[in-house]
This record gives structure tokens, C-alpha cells and sequence, in this order.
């Protein structure tokens, strides 16, 4: 069972600069996300968006802040464990937890970080009748992972995003499907102009079915029944992906559900950063204490002041306070 | 009478920083430092080290740190007080002080902000007897700012690094003094090697007299007596320079004398930052809390919560929080 003496939950900017003090300090990292990559909102939520109020950086997208932090966390292993969860948690000692992710491994830890922000990211699903009966059976699913699989199969396809449009158009590409539909609720797509052109090139030569104004009213194991207009059509389907995007969703861990506060937040000291769990600690927008402020600046803060309780506790001594401008071995291991 | 909502006492990253997020918020900053340019220990002790413990930058020198925070702050009004100093504070009222600057200026403010660091910068001196007579004759000086003034005059310079070579070569090249001498306690020079190669180039043509290996033995109001192994010599002189470098005094305001606790550092609570003088708030390596780390990271997160509570108190209300990547009118602001 692989141990790490910080395992975060959570691969935002301040799970991921976690990686980074706990480096510094010689201490191991693993982090778990809900997501296929890292950044957390930044990526998920606003990649193109500016952010003005990192100190030090004048201009820069969220995606460039994510990938900043991720250069700067490559001196230092830490193992991601993406498309994951946590669905337990025990104490088995004093700085020993055992953590199993819902992806079947078991992992041990001595300290656990909360970084989890506003929740976990969880695909928006339509309201219908039995869906996770035809989740349960592979019907329906929300991410497409494994596109030889869908050979010579019938694909429908919900959405207007980037995601339906980008899986469409590959899957065009390579032939794979025997039939291919894209559905859409409304008469209007959201992805890049260039995918919306590349996509009505192939309806009008007849390789993807298109449906606009159309929504699902019901599903059976032969596929699914869809409105347009006056009329409905039932499209036959060995596989439905649906691409309506993401939703937050509180973050919820078993184990912890006493952690969250009545407010959805977790109460930590200034000091450190725990939580009232002795090795568990909260940082970043998840966390409350009198003057929080929801910043990725004040999270750095606080996992910072995090990582140096979780040594004293492992370690059972005081790390010695280096800084990277002065210290030689910092300096040695940071250099590029 | 200048106002400003908030008066910040040292120029360093954390200070700087400070200008930023009042300015998100409408307020307005002054900052005063006793160096003649704003970026503190970074910019003076060692601006050609690389940080590399900036969440979100990988590798940037102390110096590139300092110019990304004065970029990032120049969408707002902000005055800086170069080679200057707080001498006297009174509270006039509740939200106003009155600030006497070393400069004579008087400036008033709705809160101070102490972010002075490890302390103010203040030259190295010699011990030599009567040296404050001759300080206040005009005779000993430690900075170097009218060049003209040097015409026809006798000058000795003491030191070896940029400063003294710099100043030497500089006032050799205007031919502005009658006669130029640099004095240097070893037979090594700290200075960068084209300077020292220009300066004994001048040396060898006898434009400038070059003691080294000697040191200063006394002052009097004609000029400085040196030693060189076993001999003496006077140097007559109308000024005397001495580049002996900077260290770092305990900053000193009398009005604040019991800010400093017993360890030199400023208690503060660590919801807003404020010390027990209310409207006096201190942030950075000046203060002292349960936790505290001497890090810049965690002086940007605790000038941020101090200044929301600066808002507060000079507003009477709570500033509407906003993000920079979503609010319209922030993003105006910054956009570049």
C-alpha cells in the first residue's frame, strides 16, 4: 500500500502548491481530484480568464497559473490520482490513515489535506425516469474514456459544449461508430466556431445525424426517445454519452461528514490550519476562521503554515526554517 | 495636507503589494522607506537571487519579484516617500493620524500599515570619535546626492563596492571635485571588475589617489587621518563619503515605541492583522503571531485581510467582495 505523508484531496492551486512546502521540507505527496486533469476551477471553470491578483503576477490566465504551479512542483514526485474520489477514511493510528478511493486502491497516509474548494466537480445530468438503472448498465455515461470500444456501435451524443462537439468530430474522423447522432436542446452550439463549422460540414454530407430543439423525454435499453418540435423520434443506442457539463457538488467523504461546518465549510485554527481531527487539515476556499477570505493568495498562506504542522507531527520535531534564496540544498534541489 | 486611506511604512514586496489590493478597493496609499527605491531586502540585499517560492512563479530573482509587484500596481495613484521616515504619530481623531516625516513633510491618514521587515536600512559606520559632530558639520556623509556641490572641493571616498567605485569613476569622469581619493581597508575591491579595471586605469594616470589596506584613525574638521601598515596620513578634505554598506536598525518611531513586543516583533491577531493601536495594523516580517513564518507568500495574504478591515473601519461598512476574474468593473481596471 503506497503511504505518503500528505495525501490532498483536491488538485486546485493549493492542493497543487501543497506539493511544492511539503517538497521543501522532504515530505511526500499524493493528490486526489474528481476531475481527468489538474487546476480545479481554474481549468474547469475559467481557463481563459485573466486572474490580476496573484502577487508578483502582473497578468495571467487561470490555465498559465495552473501550469505555472505545475512547473513549479516538478522538482518534487507526488502521484495524481485523477477521475477519483475518497470514499472512506480511517484512523489506524496516530498519523496513519488508511484512504480508499473509489477507484478500488487502498492508500495510507500520515496527514490528510482538505484543498477541495467549493465541492467536487460532478457531470449536470438530465431528470429522467431510471437513469441510473441505464448508467448501472454502461448505457449512459457522462465521460468518454475508451473510444475503440465503440466500434461499429450506434453513438448519440447530447450537447453543445466543446466536449460533444470535440468527441463528435473524432469519432467522424476515425470511422469508429456505425452511426453517429448529435442532439441538442437548443438551435445554438457553445464551442468554437471552427468545431461548429467542421461539425455542419459532416451533417450535410450526411456522416453525423443532427437533431436541434431536442431534448430526451426517455430511455430503455434500446436507446433513447427524443422530442423535436410536434414530433418524437426513438434513436436506437449502444452507447448515449451525455456532455451537458460540470456542477459543483459538496465535497463528501463518509468518514468525514462531521468536518463540513453548518455553513458547508470547514472550521480550522490560524495557527495551522487543522481541523478539529488531529492530521487533517483545511486549506484553501474550503475552510473557515474569523476573516477568511475565498483567494487562491490566502490558501498559498495557509497550506504553507499546514505543511509545517503535518512535519512537526510525522517528524515529531520542528522543521528547520530554510529559505530558497539562502539555503544551499533548497537552492540545489530548485535549480533550472 | 496629503491623505491617504492608507500609509504604508516600508517599500518591500509586502508593502508594495499592499497598494494593490486598497486599490481593488478604492483606497488610496502612501508608502514611505528609508531607501532611495522601493523593494527592501529584495532590492538591497540580494536582488540576483532567484525566489523560488513565489506561489505560481517558478524561478524570478529578487529583483524581477520587485519590478512584477510595481507592474502590478500601476493601475493605481499611489506616492512613494523615498530616503525618508516616520519621526512622529498622533492620533487626532478616530481613522486620522498625523505623520511627521524625517523630510518635514506632514501627511495625514486613515490607518498605518507597518510593513518594515527585519527593520529600516541604515549605513554602516566607522567608530570613530566625535563622528556625529562632523556628521552634522556636513563633513561625514553616508549618501551621495548633489554632485555639484563637489566642484573644486577635496573629496575622500571610503569603501570597495559599486557605491564608492561608481560615485569615484562618476565624479572623475565630470572632472568635478579638485581632488578625488578612495581609501579601502583591504586590497580587494567587491565591486563589479569593469569598474575596478576603469578605476585603476584613472589610478595609474594620477586622477585618483587610491589607498588600500588602510583604515580611518580619526577626524577633524580639515579631514580624515588613515594608517597603511606602518604609517600615517592626512588627507585633507572638504567631504568625506563613506560606503560601508547598509544593515538593518530596528525600526524606530517613537509615538510606536510599545509596538515592538519584548522579541522585536508586532503582535497582531491574525483576522485582520491589526495590532492593539487601532487603525495600526502590521503585516509581514514585522509581526508576530501563533504560527507565523517569515515568508513574502504570507505577507501577501495578511496585508490582504488587513486591508478589507482598513476598508471597514474608515467606510463603516463591509467592502462588497469581488474576484478579479468575474467582476466587470475590476477587470477594467487592470485590463492591459
Amino acid at each position: 500500500m503506497k503511504y505518503y505523508d500528505i495525501f490532498v484531496v483536491g488538485a486546485g492551486p493549493v492542493g497543487l502548491f501543497t506539493v511544492f512546502e511539503a517538497g521543501l521540507l522532504g515530505l511526500t505527496c499524493g493528490i486526489v481530484d474528481a476531475l481527468d486533469r489538474p487546476g480545479g476551477q481554474c481549468t474547469e471553470l475559467y481557463p481563459e480568464k485573466p486572474i490580476y491578483d496573484i502577487p508578483g503576477v502582473p497578468y495571467q490566465t487561470a490555465q498559465q497559473h495552473v501550469d505555472a504551479l505545475l512547473e513549479q512542483i516538478k522538482p518534487f514526485n507526488y502521484d495524481l490520482y485523477l477521475n477519483n474520489e475518497i470514499l472512506t477514511v480511517n484512523k489506524e493510528k496516530e498519523n496513519l490513515f488508511i484512504i480508499e478511493l473509489k477507484s478500488g486502491q487502498f492508500i495510507s497516509a500520515g496527514s490528510i489535506f482538505m484543498a477541495s474548494g467549493g465541492g467536487k466537480f460532478v457531470p449536470k445530468k438530465p431528470n429522467l425516469e431510471n437513469l441510473d438503472v441505464y448508467e448501472n448498465s454502461g448505457l449512459v455515461n457522462y465521460t468518454l474514456k475508451n473510444i475503440d470500444s465503440l466500434k461499429d456501435k450506434e453513438v448519440v451524443i447530447f450537447g453543445a459544449g466543446d466536449s460533444a462537439l470535440d468527441w463528435c468530430l473524432l469519432l467522424n474522423e476515425r470511422q469508429i461508430p456505425k452511426k453517429l447522432t448529435l442532439v441538442h436542446r437548443t438551435g445554438k452550439f457553445r464551442a468554437a466556431p471552427h468545431s461548429v463549422d467542421a461539425l455542419m460540414d459532416k451533417v450535410s454530407k450526411n456522416e453525423i445525424s443532427l437533431y436541434l430543439n431536442s431534448n430526451a423525454i426517455s430511455i430503455n435499453d434500446k436507446g433513447v426517445l427524443i422530442n423535436q418540435k410536434e414530433s418524437e423520434y426513438f434513436l436506437n443506442a449502444d452507447k448515449i454519452y451525455m456532455f451537458f457539463g460540470l456542477i459543483m457538488s459538496k465535497a463528501n467523504i463518509e468518514s468525514f461528514e462531521a468536518l463540513w461546518g453548518i455553513n458547508g465549510l470547514i472550521n480550522v485554527n490560524t495557527e495551522n490550519f487543522q481541523t478539529y481531527i488531529p492530521g487533517v487539515y483545511a486549506v484553501g476556499d474550503c475552510n473557515t476562521y474569523p476573516g477568511k477570505l475565498k483567494l487562491i493568495l490566502s490558501g498559498f498562506h495557509e497550506t504553507t503554515l499546514a505543511v509545517q504542522s503535518a512535519y512537526k507531527r510525522i517528524k515529531g520535531e520542528t522543521p528547520e526554517f530554510q529559505y530558497t534564496t539562502t539555503s544551499t540544498n533548497l537552492i540545489e534541489m530548485l535549480k533550472r
